[in-house]
C-alpha cells in the first residue's frame, strides 16, 4: 500500500477522551475509529492486523480438527431461559430489544446455547461425536465502564470454540490439546514468554477453569505467578488448600498484573441436559453430551499485543500481526530514488512481501516518526545517498542505529532466496 | 474435508416452516442453520461459500483501489439525528436498546452516516481525496416479514462501498468503474447472463440510483428488460417520459421477476453537508465532499445463486463459490478402493483443490444422493472396478451420464498440470 494513497492518516494529537494506552497509540496511528466508549472500527491497518490474528488463531483450530461456522447476533429468549441466563439479573450485559411482533430478541454476548442447540440437529448417536466448532463473533455486551480501550469493548470480536464429547476422557484430551494450541497462538503472535495458564475459578461444574494471563499494566487481573513451573494462580482462587493441591508455595510466586487473554471451561454434561442435547452411546443409553467452552479475545488480544510492545516512539508489532513487514520511505522525489523505491516496492509485494511505501511528499523527520508510530518491523530507506552507494538503509523497529546493506542482505533479512 | 468427520449432515426432512427454496436446499443440505425467521447461521459448507462469494467481491473492491475497513454495529443516536434518520418513523428497520446509563444505542442497518462521520477525522483537503472505502458488515434490520430464507434476512452480510470525490465528475468515473465491477462480481458468480443493470428511483440526489437485478422467480421485484441493450427498467419508475428518456420502447420491454443482488447510489454533496464533511478545494474554498454509496446484499447473492441453479436433485454451485471442487466418493471399503480414494484425496488436497470426500460407511445411493443435494460441481468415484481398470468414474453435477476416464484427464478436467 502506498501511504500517498491510503485515506488514514497519522495524528500527533493524542486523544483526550482516552485512558488506556492501546486505544490511544491506535487511534494516533490511525489503526481504529472510537465510534463509541469501548466501541471500535477497524480502518485498513487494524483490520490487516486482526485478520492476521484471526488467521493464526484460525490455523490452530483447524490443525485440532475443529470446524469453523458463524452463529447469530440476534438471540431468542425461550433458548435461553433454559440456562437461567436470559435474566437480567443474571446476565448483566444483554443487550436487548424487539421485533415488530413485540416478540424480545437479545443481542448475542455469549454462543454457548445457540451452538449447543444447533448442534442437536446433528447429534443423536455416538457416531456423531465428538464434534469441534468454533467461530469469530462480534460479541455485543452492555458493559458498565468500558474505559481500557480495545481490551473490554461493548462490542468486541471473539474466537469461541465448544467442544462437544462423548465422554469425560475424550473431553479431557480435548480440553488439553486445546491448552497446547492456545499457548502455541500466544507463542506466534509473540507474547508467549509472558502468558502463563492461570488455575482462575471453575463455576458449577469444576473446580478450577484455566485462564491464559498475559503479564502487563493494562490488565485488569491479578495473579500469582511461579515463572519457573509456568503456572500461575488467580487472586480470586487463591487460597493454602488451592497452592496445597497445585503443589505450590506462596514465598515462591510473584504477584502480577495481567490481562486474561484466553480462558477455557469445562461443564461436563450439565448444560447439554438443560438444553436437550443427548447422544445414544453403543449399549444404546441416553446420555448428555459432554460439554467445553473455549475463548480468545481476539481484539482484546490485539490491545495486549500493542500495550506490551509499545515504547515511547509508539506501536511495535511482531512480525507475525505486523500490517506490513516493511516501512519503505523514500526520502525527495529524484528521478533516480523514485525509480529504485518503486521498484523495490513493485519486486516485494510480488514476492508477497507487506510493504508501507511512504511515497509521500512530506519531511523525512516526519516518514521517520510515522514509521515509528505505526510499529512496522523493518524500515527501510531509499534516498539519492543510497541509491549512490548501491545500498538499502535498514532499520529494525527497536534498534537504535541504521545500518547500510546491499540487496542480497535485505532479501535475506526478509526470508528471500534473492 | 472428509465426510466422516464433517459435523454436519444432510437431511431427507423438507423444513415445514420455509417456503424460500433456498432456505429449503441450505438448510437440508446442513450449509445453514435457522435461528429465528430471517436470521441464519452458516455452517462449515455454508460459511466457506459465503467467504468464496466475499474473496471475488473483495478482489474487485481491491481492484478498484477501495480500502477495506470494519465499522461497528452499535449506533450512536446523535449521529443519525443529523440526517434525521433516527426517527422510526423514518426509518422503520432499526434495532435499538440503550447502555446502562439510559445513553440510546441503535444497531446497525446502513453505514453512511458512521463512515462518512469517520471520514472527517482524515479529510480536510483536495490531498485527501478521492477515497473509496469498503466493509463486509452485519446488517442487522427489523424486517416485519422475512419469509424469503437467506435473500432477506433481519440478520445478514452487505458489502458496502463508499466514495468521497472532490466533484461530480470525478464522482461520475468512479460510480461507472463500479458499475463495470460490480458486472464482473456477477458474472464470476455465475450469474451474468440472467443480471441486468436497473434504472431505479434515484431518491433526493438524483434522477435514478441503478440496481443490479438477477432474475429470479424467487425475487421480489418487477423489472422491465431489454435483452438485446442488456438494461431494465424498475417497475417503480416506469412511465412513458423514463422509457422516452432511456430511447426504450414499451413493445421491446420483457417483464421479469428480479432479485436485487446490488445497487448504487449518488448522493451529491447533500449528505455531507448534513454531517460536516467538507474539503477545501485547491483554491482555499470549503466544499461538500460528494458521497457514492454501493451495496451488494452478499448473504442475499448466496440465496440467489441457490434459487437460480438448484435443480430437483438440489443445489449446483458454480465452481467459483462452490465450497469444495470435487466430492469424491469411494464405494466400499475394500483395501485398494481405500488406498485409491485416500491417495487421490492426499493428491488433490495438496494441489488445492478442495475436496468433499465421502469416506463414510453408507450406501452408494446415499453418497449419490448426497453429491447431488451438496451441489458439489465434479462427483469423482473410486470403487473395485474403477481401480482395476486403473480409471476414475466422474460426472459433472449437471450431466446425466458418468464416464470414465484416466487420472490425466482428470487432471486436466481439474486445470491441474498433471
Amino acid at each position: 500500500m502506498r501511504l500517498s494513497r491510503l485515506f488514514t492518516k497519522t495524528s500527533k494529537n493524542v486523544p483526550a477522551d482516552e485512558t488506556a494506552k492501546n486505544a490511544k497509540l491506535l487511534i494516533q496511528a490511525g489503526y481504529i475509529h472510537k465510534e463509541m466508549a469501548g466501541v471500535y472500527a477497524y480502518l485498513p491497518l487494524g483490520l490487516k492486523v486482526l485478520e492476521n490474528i484471526k488467521q493464526i488463531v484460525r490455523e490452530e483450530m483447524n490443525e485440532l480438527g475443529a470446524q469453523e461456522i458463524i452463529m447469530t447476533s440476534l438471540q431468542r429468549q425461550e433458548l435461553w431461559e433454559h440456562t437461567d441466563r436470559w435474566n437480567d439479573e443474571k446476565v448483566d450485559v444483554w443487550f436487548k430489544s424487539a421485533l415488530k411482533n413485540g416478540t424480545a430478541v437479545g443481542f448475542g454476548w455469549s454462543h454457548e446455547e445457540p451452538i449447543t442447540d444447533m448442534m442437536k440437529d446433528f447429534v443423536s448417536s455416538y457416531r456423531d461425536l465428538p464434534a469441534n466448532v468454533y467461530q469469530f463473533q462480534t460479541k455485543l455486551r452492555n458493559e458498565l465502564r468500558a474505559k481500557s480501550g480495545i481490551m473490554r469493548g461493548r462490542e468486541f470480536v471473539m474466537k469461541d470454540l465448544y467442544s462437544y464429547s462423548r465422554s469425560d476422557e475424550e473431553h479431557q484430551k480435548f480440553y488439553d490439546a486445546v491448552t497446547a494450541a492456545y499457548l502455541k497462538v500466544f507463542e506466534r503472535v509473540g507474547l508467549g514468554d509472558v502468558t502463563f495458564v492461570t488455575f482462575a475459578s471453575g463455576g458449577a461444574f469444576t473446580q478450577f477453569s484455566h485462564e491464559f494471563q498475559t503479564i502487563t499494566e493494562a490488565g485488569e487481573d491479578t495473579i500469582f505467578l511461579n515463572r519457573d513451573k509456568k503456572i500461575a494462580v488467580n487472586q480470586e482462587v487463591m487460597n493454602d488448600d488451592v497452592l496445597k493441591q497445585l503443589g505450590l508455595n506462596r514465598g515462591e510466586l510473584e504477584e502480577v498484573t495481567a490481562a486474561e487473554v484466553g480462558n477455557i471451561f469445562s461443564f461436563g454434561g450439565a448444560k447439554s441436559e438443560q438444553l436437550g442435547l443427548y447422544f445414544a452411546d453403543e449399549d444404546g443409553h441416553e446420555k448428555p453430551v459432554v460439554l467445553g467452552s473455549y475463548g480468545i479475545g481476539i481484539t482484546r488480544l490485539m490491545g495486549v499485543i500493542a500495550e506490551h510492545f509499545a515504547d515511547d516512539k509508539g506501536l511495535v508489532w511482531p512480525e507475525a500481526v505486523a500490517p506490513a513487514k516493511v516501512y519503505l520511505a523514500r526520502l525527495g522525489d529524484s528521478e533516480q530514488a523514485t525509480k529504485a523505491a518503486d521498484g523495490l516496492y513493485a519486486q516485494l509485494t510480488a514476492k508477497n512481501i507487506g510493504v508501507l511505501y511512504d511515497d509521500r511528499d512530506v519531511r523525512p523527520g516526519e516518514k521517520f516518526a510515522d514509521a515509528d508510530l505505526l510499529g512496522i518491523p523493518l524500515r527501510v530507506v531509499i534516498s539519492d545517498k543510497t541509491v549512490a552507494a548501491n545500498q538499502y538503509e535498514v532499520k529494525g523497529r527497536s534498534e537504535a542505529e541504521a545500518k547500510l546493506v546491499d540487496q542480497q542482505a535485505l532479501f535475506k533479512t526478509l526470508g528471500l532466496a534473492d
